[in-house]
């Protein structure tokens, strides 16, 4: 299992890593296999969704920020409950095919680390398993 | 790896796909270990769920469309931001565990490809590892 | 695959899973590898977020339930349209890395099964795949 670090510059804040899962899947020299991105905290997660124009990524944070507002009926005493909420929404791991040792992602896919209670330096567990 | 096509037939549509998952995965012979069937768009995915009721999965389609409503204060000029949001929702892969060859997969579960910026044909790449 | 069974006690309720899930993993004797946890349901699933205040868990619980009312404008016969909107929204799987023998969770990671439609016994599949 290889591990690299995020740094978040906002309290919502998604964060491209394609290059740093790519570089520990080649390491492996797997060819055929599953890569699992792995967030190993509570309030940050992965997600995969469109790498090409940053307004759909902003459209994404804020569309989510305002679907579970910051303040609300929470009682959580950290105050960061709308955190733990969009990590439960937006899950804790990326499943992602190696097909003749690439990641099988789609033209437009990127992998985001999603920080939802930032700006935090976030840990990124990369595993990978062959066929 | 082995990839097939889903065509659909609506901006929202999930359609079943069980049976060509459960093909490509007696194909390989596997009998104990994972499959991942895995999206490689970002405004469609794929999830698990009712399987009998087409009232359950139209429920489903209608509530999300509902909390994330096409029209709203996006910035994102392909005007799809909504497709977008969703798919971060619900996720770019389903991972079922295969045992003593078949998935895994309850009576009432169903695999679906969800489209939500259709009608469109969309590639679904199924990977398979062994215990 | 080991399989074991949680007891949910309320329409919605979060049960911590983690000791069932480092059990099977442990059982297995895999160093190195994947763990699936899958929920063969589709009114229950698996998250994966804070286990220290319970406070935090009921916020997830009743933002969810917010978001997705239980009565809405839905036609499946059932009447739970609501408890398949949030098994579609959390997700039905998590997949965790195995880093030496054990999950490679963080410090305040809870792996919980997630009841929409309780109480009910619900089955747990653990599924391990080694690297």
């Amino acid at each position: 299992m290889e591990t690299f670090t995020v740094r978040s510059s906002a309290r919502t804040d998604f964060r491209q890593i394609n290059q740093e899962v790519s570089t520990a899947v080649k390491a492996t020299g797997i060819k055929d296999g599953i890569c699992v991105v792995f967030v190993p905290h509570t309030t940050a997660r992965v997600t995969i969704n469109e790498n090409a124009d940053p307004a759909a990524r902003e459209d994404i944070e804020s569309t989510l920020d305002r679907m579970v507002p910051w303040d609300g009926p929470y009682r959580h005493a950290e105050g960061n409950s709308a955190a733990h909420v969009k990590a439960s929404m937006v899950g804790h791991a990326a499943v992602i095919p190696i097909d003749r040792g690439r990641l099988a992602l789609g033209t437009w896919q990127g992998i985001y680390l999603c920080e939802f209670d930032g700006p935090r330096t976030r840990n990124v567990h990369v595993q990978v398993v062959s066929s």
